[in-house]
């Protein structure tokens, strides 16, 4: 499916050589004027210096522009790294004719290293003249890191007859456990929306995509998620409570929902998409410590590469889950619609040529009933294979 | 340095072919009479059959005989495998002339499938006719599963003049993340020991020893650490308070000690074993979530793997921990000695060579100070290799 347009936004990409060779490693987003924009950013306390910085020009003014490098987080680098991100900004701001405050930096890549700050600067004036409103998918192969394809997802709504649009493209594919924000992801809507309803709603739309999927449990210093209403749709604005915050609500969901699951699905080294569901627990948190105890298990996660059903291994981590008080004659498992696990041992019913029938799928669930409430939780995750490893202790050299 | 032996505590280890061929897989251990035992096991809410059985005859009675096998779990298995282990437990009372509670139960290896119990109850009478006091080191080759070779260690110290002997054996190796007990470890000493103080005992010595260890996050559902005092070394009973006790506690902490650092160093796929200090926490909780989330980080661990100092990923690892108003500016990691971050990057005494040369090591220590209080914690960990990967897809297979 084509990537949409968002009248109005302009991308360009291009090479800064910042550590990749042959390849664009930087982009530029162009916001019209009376664009507002909302944004979720990761709780790592080492946040990167562009975060902080990109936190700090939001509470100032709204942005007319976003600078996006991979290759370099720009985190752990101390004041040297705050200057270095306020440099681009200043550098853009002197190319673009703006404000340095009207600028969010944001960085991905290799943590502890300085910014090649000179590089950077010295390729805005190319990319401010390439801007194009078809610059998407350029877009998101420059913002790539260990990604092996970029990622993008459009959707649209109805709003009062004339038809919105949303637009986003993320990137992965490891340190991903994103937690109240997630990875770098980029999304604009042409509806003409308020900025408190807009990060109401981009948080809302979070919560159960980017929020929902890990892949090794490592929350990044350098997660970011923007949503941008550039309002070139024209009409009246958006209001809280109306059809139309409904619709584009669901549109801006659609499209995360996407970008979640691509990210998954590119894991690093990951062969699998699982989801986890948990069902009848007695609180939201309990129904989210076991589908990440289980996510995060490596043993669990290794069964998983496998393709064998080692139920034990499932088990044996909603046991660990710390929920005060399981009844384990109540818990039951499945892997899809098949029921593998109840009282405390094997199904009766249960084959392991049914399992294996199961893990074999690229795309699988497993589902943990609880027994003891009305809760449910959902998380993607992936499996943990030779090349995670590979990939993971390959990275920096 | 060979094991040590106690007098009156008589191994014997035999084939059943519960599921190995070729090799050991049962051991028996008797207590002479008199003999006092302390337990702690494991806290995961799936615990095993055997777990449940052990814990129950611990209460009725003090036990004479320890009865282990390796190769299957007899977790998740249900009623089924209550009796099973009840029957492995009548049966050794028929062949040893005792009454079914005093044996204690331990199962280690595969989760979900049903004890061979006709092979087990068959192996017996040969294991009880086999009984010998420096069995010890037969006994830790039968009770391994994905281990690389047995675990012994063996202290002695002075108790009033007498020369009191500890022995302890354990195994590994994966689903290796104890929580307030342990994988199975036996130890026996000869001192008289009241069973209180010996509870407290172990309890202490285990605390900063096998519950301080992590190879994969996974805290099985078969964990147990027994300690017995045999009492054939003679004297008055050990009383509270007293050198004695000091004495063999610092015995019994060695013993423990040296079986931890061996389930490490023989974790699976492990190629490093490491120490994660965390110095100057404000609290024991908040040193152990920094210390775990360390010790559990995917990134960080295959970075071990490739002996890379990549030290952003430690410093992510330290921010997503979950401390309260952590303050960056005041962290310091360490490698060894190598001082390699501080103010909320990298030291610039720093050097990338100097790193390397700590990381090529085959053990090392990563240190975090967190410069908010005055508490230490220590968890031994390991690598993420791709070999961890290959056993754990491969096991059950």
């Amino acid at each position: 499916m084509p990537v949409l347009r968002i009248p109005g936004v302009r991308l360009a990409a291009g090479a800064a050589g910042i550590r990749y060779q042959g390849r664009d490693d930087l982009v530029l987003l162009a916001l019209p004027d009376g664009a507002q924009t909302a944004a979720v950013f990761t709780t790592n306390a080492f946040c990167a210096a562009p975060v902080q910085l990109a936190r700090r020009h939001l509470a100032q003014t709204q942005p007319r522009w976003l600078l996006i490098n991979a290759g370099n987080a720009n985190a752990g680098t101390g004041d040297r790294g705050l200057a270095d991100a306020e440099t681009c900004c200043t550098a853009l701001a002197a190319a673009a004719d703006c404000a340095p405050e009207q600028v969010l930096p944001f960085s991905t890549g290799v943590i502890g290293e300085y910014l090649p700050v000179g590089a950077i600067a010295a390729a805005l004036p190319q990319l401010v003249a390439g801007l194009r409103e078809d610059g998407w998918t350029d877009a998101a192969g420059a913002i790539m890191t260990t990604d092996t394809h970029p990622k993008t997802a459009s959707a649209s709504c109805d709003l009062g007859g004339r038809e919105a649009k949303v637009v986003g493209i993320a990137k992965g594919a490891g340190m991903i456990r994103p937690d109240m924000a997630t990875m770098l992801a980029f999304l604009c809507t042409d509806a003409p929306v308020p900025r408190d309803l807009l990060q109401a709603l981009l948080r809302e739309a979070v919560a159960d995509t980017f929020n929902a999927i890990t892949i090794d449990g490592d929350t990044s210093t350098n997660d970011a998620c923007v949503l941008s209403a550039a309002g070139t749709l024209g009409g009246p604005p958006v209001t809280a409570g109306s059809p139309e915050l409904q619709a584009l609500a669901l549109a801006v969901h659609q499209v995360c929902a996407a970008l979640a699951t691509s990210i998954v699905r590119d894991g690093e080294g990951a062969t699998k998409l699982v989801t986890i569901e948990v069902v009848e627990a007695q609180s939201a948190a309990e129904a989210r410590a076991v589908a990440d105890t289980i996510a995060h298990s490596p043993l669990v996660k290794t069964a998983l590469f496998a393709a064998d059903p080692n139920w034990g291994r499932i088990l044996a981590a909603v046991g660990r889950a710390g929920v005060a008080r399981l009844d384990i004659e109540r818990v039951r498992i499945w892997l899809d619609d098949c029921l593998i696990v109840s009282g405390g041992g094997r199904d009766p019913t249960y084959t392991e040529v049914a399992g294996r029938a199961v893990m074999a799928r690229d795309a699988f669930r497993i589902r943990v009933g609880l027994g003891r409430g009305e809760i449910t939780t959902r998380v993607l995750t992936c499996d943990l294979s030779y090349d995670y490893v590979r990939i993971n202790a390959e990275y920096r050299t």
